[in-house]
């Protein structure tokens, strides 16, 4: 199965998204990577791996020449018009045209990946709006798909219907039975929130799907919710937020830790209990982030991206592409 | 100085909100409180405390009988017209008509103490959306302020205006001069936010304000910013997220450090290390969020107020009243 992977645009350079691409042929046989970028600099750093020592086949890889990169501070939709032969346009481009390419990854800049997949690749048939869909980590373990987290800021109530039915088929492919839905508002009664989830919690209430009702904020990483639905700006400021706090709660214990020599030699003995907390916590080991709804399966994997949270993205969009999931967000529309 | 307290409504009864109110008579010499609830009820809890011994006068608090309550269930509109004998009612038609009681602090029912505020005891001249505006911990200490935090769920570009100008004026009467105000949204970048944010951003830059332009919630609690301005639903999901986050961490924490022994025992040292973390998120600690821009100060404390969150709500209310909040308010507006 061919995946394409845009190496360029993140923040740690390609070598350490080749480390993670490496990782993941080893573990799935069946996937092989299309990488995109300039040849020159990728040549060298596959020439490091121990192919034949580790029993990967180097055939599997193949090269697809880009001389420039997409940054941050490029307009998103200019980029795509003025840097053809960026690593990002060449990769969407032979997404979208090469009929062996299934998916795609890109750590590039976000909202360069995000047009390009809606303006480039193009929507799935009857989607009104791609929707971003990061998992968030919950208390057990199973995650919870934020939909819209960031690709629409002013949405009508009609995208936010189908951002649900896509992240029900989007955690269905994962393969959860009937995940249910909750609606990101501001109290659990039904009246509560604003005049966009008011609207939104009549048609989900009519939609057929495993609709819970309101849910609040705090509610978010409970486990009590396989999805749940907000616009764009809204799911922003949540995943934002998780992640904000999580980082202070866990410097502030640290700041509290070294202020005092017994809690110094206690952190000695919790070493592992941090590292477990720390692995639970840890965004790069999700993987990335899928756009629900453009025509084939594309990933957006943490700007910051280490060699894990490359391998993780990458296994991400070969199960995706596995479970069909195209077909199952087009077949979960028509319900 | 006399502050009425809504002595019913609450998770936790009135004992331990007298239990607080008695610390906050203690440490305040000037403070002066007016009970509103049911006087047979009250009277009894108050005749436990040791008035002499502890060297506070009892004629110092005065209890207003009101023999019914609202509860978190009532629609906050219809029960402020039909319970007009409930504590809330009672306690906000004394702050409104007797000149001698200058604040108030209700643990009640969000909605109905929202409300209330608004219909009742009314808006300060120019204002034209009243905003809640809780203070979040923040690595520093200082805090940060969200304004609104729920109050107003669909807003105009004025109310977050009016929202800064408000929440610059809280600040300010803690002691901080010229308040940084952040205007959340989905990047750091002056384009990025949704078509409310963005027309709120032109607005902020031409205000005077100490306006940084716009900040991501992951930044929200990093000290960076004294206020944080964003409409309602946004806010209530800003705060929410925290709360829940931070919970959802020590939680994982402490399942970490319950399942290996050699943690266990590192715990034992670092209690003190733990005990300072949670007096650091502790929100009980900071007393409540006061409603800006109505007439008279008014906190609306934690549902689930104990002792410590009722004296802190208290005298929170105390100092906004000494440092003249409204009027400062009203200042800052007319700029």
């Amino acid at each position: 199965m061919k995946i394409i992977f845009d190496m360029f645009g993140s923040d740690n350079g390609p070598e350490v998204l080749a480390q993670g691409i490496f990782a993941a042929m080893r573990r799935e046989k069946g996937l092989e990577p299309v990488l995109a970028g300039d040849k020159e600099i990728l040549s060298p750093i596959l020439d490091k791996f121990e192919w034949d020592k580790q029993d990967v086949a180097r055939a599997r890889v193949e090269i697809l020449d880009a001389k420039t990169v997409i940054a941050n501070e490029d307009s998103p939709t200019m980029a795509l018009k003025q840097k053809k032969d960026s690593s990002l346009v060449v990769a969407i481009n032979a997404l979208k045209e090469r009929d062996d390419i299934h998916g795609m990854v890109s750590a590039g800049a976000t909202g360069a990946v995000l047009s390009g997949g809606v303006l480039l690749l193009g929507r799935l048939e009857g989607v009104l709006r791609p929707a971003l869909a990061p998992i968030l980590p919950t208390a057990d373990g199973r995650g919870v798909c934020v939909v819209d987290a960031g690709a629409n800021m002013d949405c009508r109530p009609e995208y936010l219907v189908q951002f649900a039915k896509m992240g029900a088929a989007y955690m269905g492919s994962r393969g959860m039975e009937s995940p249910r839905i909750g609606l990101l508002s501001v109290g659990v009664e039904d009246k509560k929130g604003n005049e966009l989830t008011k609207e939104v919690f009549s048609l989900l209430k009519e939609s057929g799907l495993n609709f819970l009702g309101n849910m609040e904020a705090r509610d978010a990483l409970s486990g009590k919710f396989d999805v749940l639905v907000c616009d764009g700006f809204v799911g922003n400021v949540l995943i934002k937020s998780v992640e904000g706090t999580a980082g202070l709660v866990v410097k502030m214990l640290k700041q509290s830790i070294m202020s005092s020599s017994s809690a110094k030699f206690g952190a000695l003995f919790m070493k592992k209990a941090f590292e477990r907390l720390r692995g639970g916590m840890d965004y790069h080991a999700g993987g990335g982030a899928p756009l629900l709804g453009v025509k084939k399966v594309l990933v957006k994997a943490h700007g910051s991206s280490n060699a894990v949270s490359a391998e993780a993205a990458l296994l991400q969009a070969y199960n995706m592409i596995a479970a069909r999931l195209p077909e199952k967000i087009l077949a979960n529309l028509a319900k």
